[in-house]
């Protein structure tokens, strides 16, 4: 699933033997083979997509598709009518649903489906945004940093693009205001947001028709994945009006159809440097695909303790797996010689086009070698900055509630209404499960002593003389975290007396300097000087290769054009369409196999030629799941939610003949709505006879 | 712990950190490093030893230590005394102390300890052998493949071992007759050996005074760990005589002396080609460690469920940890760019000198070319081959007795001693943890559909419409095989008796077939052309580089060298030796760091000041766990348990400055067993006073 990964920490297997397979990639952006890019709004190739579809894009049809993408926490949506509803994934909405389920009611499972309006319940700190606004700040944020290193650089950088924020939004919170990065540092702008605070779940099937074939099938294909749902945006506790909605295309596109998919791709490493691809290969993906495997197994053997154990770590194993098989992927791509040869090569083209330029040279220096001995540092640092900061926690939700509240307590610089955010975040309602949350913080803490040593002394700090069992077990059955109005009255508190409070929070107290120090030393050692060099990267790559580029993924509205289209691989060529009846035939009767329950008791009204799951050769990644897919006409006709195999390469590079969006149609969701889960109101607003 | 991994499919994290730091090793035999190299006993550097160290090897030294070798299952021993006593780890002996226990009385967590002869019990399917003679079988073993190919080449190579070993042992079922390979392929010979059936345990300390800091400390130093135990040999209800044995001496060496260990390393990988170590690097160690670290969290989880399961999960959850720390250490190595361009220089050298000699061209073709090409095959099949034969079952002990009988029962060639053997061995009463055999299976199902994906016509037979929690649910809720009785009735019936008796063994027999298949393949596509090829690498050594050269580990009797000595590595420098007051010092009071509870009663009789554990220079890898760790004198003074973390680069490379043996002193050994675990009639039986 497209699912962009939120935690550095959570991380990614599948037919897994494929992606070792030949991928090809971008050599130079002059060369850019065919559909690919995730392309910015203001730098579409329309002319160059209109010659090879036939298609009539303009600045008007751009300008109608951005007013309707919509960007929610972690992935990809579209205004679907004009009183804000709102179309992406099931898996986009199914940890609202879980947030908003108990043991006595369990929407997950049985699917969130609303007969009215006021059936619709609020997702727990659900947003809802749509950019309204791109400005370059590309020399204002440059030139911030001109002449300063490490830790100068980035409070430099970071005053800049605060105080941009801070100017454009006019503290007006219907807005949010966000400096964005293009080209690792090659340009800067400004994105200003409507954003939206209060948005509600409308529908969400059972996670059996959403997600069947469960993390086995995820990214592959053919799937029968009724991966859809509804949100819907409220202000003033009525509904948005949203009049630049995507239309609703009952009809299946037909092969060779052009397509587009709006969304916001989260994070791609096409326009790293091979000295920073080899230390994500030899250090950073081993390491967290071997310790997330570990967390792995505890989570799916505690997931088979009971039916409890067995909701409410659904989500959290979907989310852990899914990322882990993300990851396993581009590790895999990686470790292809064929692959990495290409980048290689594409590099050092570039470098030889630099070097025989006195001006470039000049101007550029040799930010490649800056890289390298960035590489050597950041070697030296992963360790302790991923056990002790990045993923310190390991993933629990109390202690990372509990760390923002302890550096808000000592953070002198926050305004009133930040404070209010973070009380009003953490002060939130919201389910939490204590076992999961011993089970990770036991691994973390396991894992830390592991990786940095007994003898480190920031393990001696953080274990005391207790081992990683006997100290989750007293931090989480002592913790009052647990407790929602805890959370906001401790937000309110002195760090003196958060410590005398609360063992969790006394805990990442005690921990806090050592964390933030690690933290530092990498923001200034190795964020800083890879920012400065990477600034350089671009700039060299603009002066050789032009502006007709685009930008690596960074969670920004990007436009992605192709076609529906299947693809072949060591012969075996797989069509670019499912239909509804092949799930009946697929399903097995045992998880993740099994229909869900509305599409076995609705079988004979189901019309078994729906056109179910479709691909494309749209170039998208983690973070377009939901993305709207539109047709020529600016028609909504499916929503984005995979990849497949071959895409997981695609973090970095992209591979035409093999890559492929996968979606879901919305001739599927219209016949789910007629004849599976009857929701006549929601097909009259889609428009829907 | 230097424990050999006895199953392929069951692997190895530590001051990992450290692992990835400069790693030398040899660059070619004629300028081996000090104190590299894991000799043959018919090829030891006696003159090179004795002039460096000062000492007077002679062949009676080395025919006096073979004879008191032992080699025992996955380890390596020595005779104590002239009755058959056994010095080992107690590593090695917690699998028997483990099938002794019950509920009821737990010899791992309380110790095993004997006041006289007739509280020895038998530890069942253990052996012990001792090497009686070694002859060349080169030329015959060669002389069989010549012409072949594929799975005919392996059948000539394996009639011919055959011969030799029935011809060498002649039916006496008191000794055991091996063809082992060396170099590669380079050389065979015959070992003899003297077996003994019935090995009794003597002597096992609380696992928390053996194993003091757990996984943790594992390949760690400084270390307080009293990782010793004794076996005895017994033959027709009697200790054997053994007068070959080593004498106990009771005093800790001093730094710089000079010591030998006599023992069996397992397996290292210091003659593989580039293509090979690539290979490994980016395919096979990837992959086990993502696998075994699932595993892991699943049994570690499943050890937190209550006592016994904390109690049954003990001894297999610490296999699983040492392999996956071992492996990760290998891993690391093949990584380090400095470590792996020596590799390849040394093979580019050699290529060059070969290539400058038209004879040896002629003779040797290129076999360095012929071995990338197995790897493009091998990286073809692994996948398969791991998932559906090496590793299948995931370490379940049910599956693989099972798989032993089925196959048996197709099996036309066996004798009846061999059936005879069969069904002693499965009809072997031995504790089973069905909860544990059920998580392996669950492990090992759910893998397999990962990894192959669920369409692979293999796993289709193999899950059918089952899911793999089920599934593993209906084979080990069913099945008889954790029953003695039952086992031993199975190894008699047919096939079709079988598949109709028990659900495990309709399984096994269901997917037997495709299972055998891929085996075979891999043995007739892989194993035997790489067998030709090393085999021409072999040659052209010799020819390059002579015959002064040591092989690698074949888990056969060796011989290592060196002397007592610490080591430093950036900037520390960490002394040779830990005294038993370390200990005290060192214990926190919570798992794994808490002291044993006889070290806590007796604290006020132990002299502190004895040296618990020291270092040393001699290149060993793991199988030699139990090794006798010999001065020049030729007594005993320690055993062998373990590595540093700079050791664990090992299996591809020694560097002298770095990688250093972990012993257990003799001089802990005879203070534990006068007052901590008082034993006279050991201390009478080793000749101290």
């Amino acid at each position: 699933m497209l699912l962009r990964s939120l935690r550095a920490a959570v991380s990614a297997t599948a037919s897994i033997a494929a992606v070792a397979g030949v991928l090809a990639l971008m050599a130079t952006p002059s060369t850019a083979r065919a559909d690919e890019g995730m392309w910015t709004f203001d730098n579409f190739p329309i002319q160059m997509v209109n010659d090879k579809y036939g298609t009539r894009i303009d600045q008007a049809w751009l300008d109608r598709v951005r007013n309707a993408a919509v960007r929610i926490q972690g992935c990809s949506a579209s205004f679907v009518s004009d009183q804000g509803l709102i179309l992406t994934n099931w898996h986009c909405v199914v940890g609202c649903a879980q947030e908003l389920s108990s043991p006595q009611q369990d929407y997950v499972k049985n699917g969130f489906l609303t007969a009215n309006r006021e059936e619709e319940k609020r997702c727990p700190g659900q947003t809802a945004e749509v950019l309204v606004d791109i400005v370059d700040v590309t020399d204002r944020v440059l030139g911030a940093g001109v002449g300063l290193e490490g830790a100068a650089f980035n409070a430099a950088r970071t005053a800049a693009t605060n105080a941009i924020q801070t100017e454009a939004c006019a503290g007006d919170p219907k807005f949010n205001c966000q400096v964005i990065s293009f080209y690792r540092g090659g340009r800067f702008a400004l994105y200003k947001f409507r954003r939206y605070e209060d948005v509600r779940l409308v529908f969400a099937p059972e996670n059996q028709a959403a997600f069947f074939g469960g993390d086995p099938d995820n990214f592959n294909f053919p799937r029968y994945a009724l991966d859809a749902g509804f949100l819907r945006a409220y202000e003033d506790g009525r509904p948005v009006e949203s009049p630049g909605f995507l239309r609703w295309n009952p009809n299946a596109p037909a092969e060779g159809d052009p397509v587009f998919v709006a969304g916001n791709p989260g994070s791609t490493s096409r326009l790293l440097t091979m000295s920073q691809l080899e230390r994500l290969r030899d250090q950073q993906l081993p390491i967290t695909l071997i310790q997330s495997s570990e967390l792995r197994g505890r989570l799916l053997e505690y997931s088979l303790t009971g039916d409890e154990a067995k909701r409410v770590s659904f989500d959290p194993i979907f989310g852990l797996e899914n990322g882990f098989k993300a990851q396993y992927g581009q590790h895999q791509a990686l470790l292809d010689p064929e692959f990495l040869g290409a980048r290689r090569e594409a590099e050092t083209e570039l470098r030889a086009r630099v070097a025989a330029d006195p001006n470039l040279v000049q101007q550029i220096g040799d930010p490649w070698a800056d890289l390298e001995r960035v590489q050597a540092t950041a070697r030296e640092l992963y360790l302790p900055v991923r056990q002790l900061e990045q993923a310190a926690g390991g993933g629990s939700t109390l202690y990372q509630m509990a760390r923002a509240i302890v550096r808000a307590s000592k953070n002198t610089t926050m305004t009133e209404a930040q404070r209010a955010r973070l009380v009003a975040t953490v002060g939130a309602e919201t389910p939490i499960s204590m076992e999961m949350e011993e089970i990770r913080l036991r691994y973390w803490l396991s894992k830390t002593r592991e990786y940095l040593t007994v003898d480190h002394p920031d393990v001696k700090t953080l274990l005391g003389r207790e081992s990683p069992e006997a100290l989750a077990d007293r931090l989480i059955s002592g913790t009052r975290m647990g407790d929602a109005a805890f959370r906001a009255q401790a937000a309110a508190m002195t760090t003196e007396q958060m410590a005398a409070a609360d063992p969790l929070l006394a805990f990442i107290i005690a921990n806090d300097a050592a964390a933030s120090a690690i933290g530092a030393r990498w923001a200034a050692e190795v964020n800083a000087p890879t920012a400065r060099a990477a600034e350089k990267v671009a700039q060299a790559r603009f002066a050789v290769y032009g502006t007709n580029q685009y930008p690596d993924a960074t969670f920004s509205l990007r436009l992605s054009y192709g076609q529906v289209a299947g693809w072949s691989y060591r012969g075996v060529t797989v069509p670019a369409f499912t239909y509804m009846g092949g799930l009946y035939e697929r399903a097995t009767g045992a998880e993740p196999f099994n229909a869900a329950q509305a599409f076995i008791d609705n079988e004979s009204r189901v019309n078994k030629d729906t056109v179910f799951d479709f691909t494309s050769t749209n170039d998208i990644i983690g973070g377009n799941s939901g993305s709207p897919v539109i047709n020529a006409a600016g028609e909504v006709i499916g929503a984005a939610f995979d990849g497949n195999i071959h895409s997981l390469g695609g973090a970095y590079g992209y591979d035409g003949e093999l890559n492929r969006t996968v979606s879901v149609s919305t001739a599927a969701i219209t016949e789910a709505l007629r004849n599976i889960y009857p929701s006549p109101h929601l097909l009259e607003e889609l428009g829907v006879e």
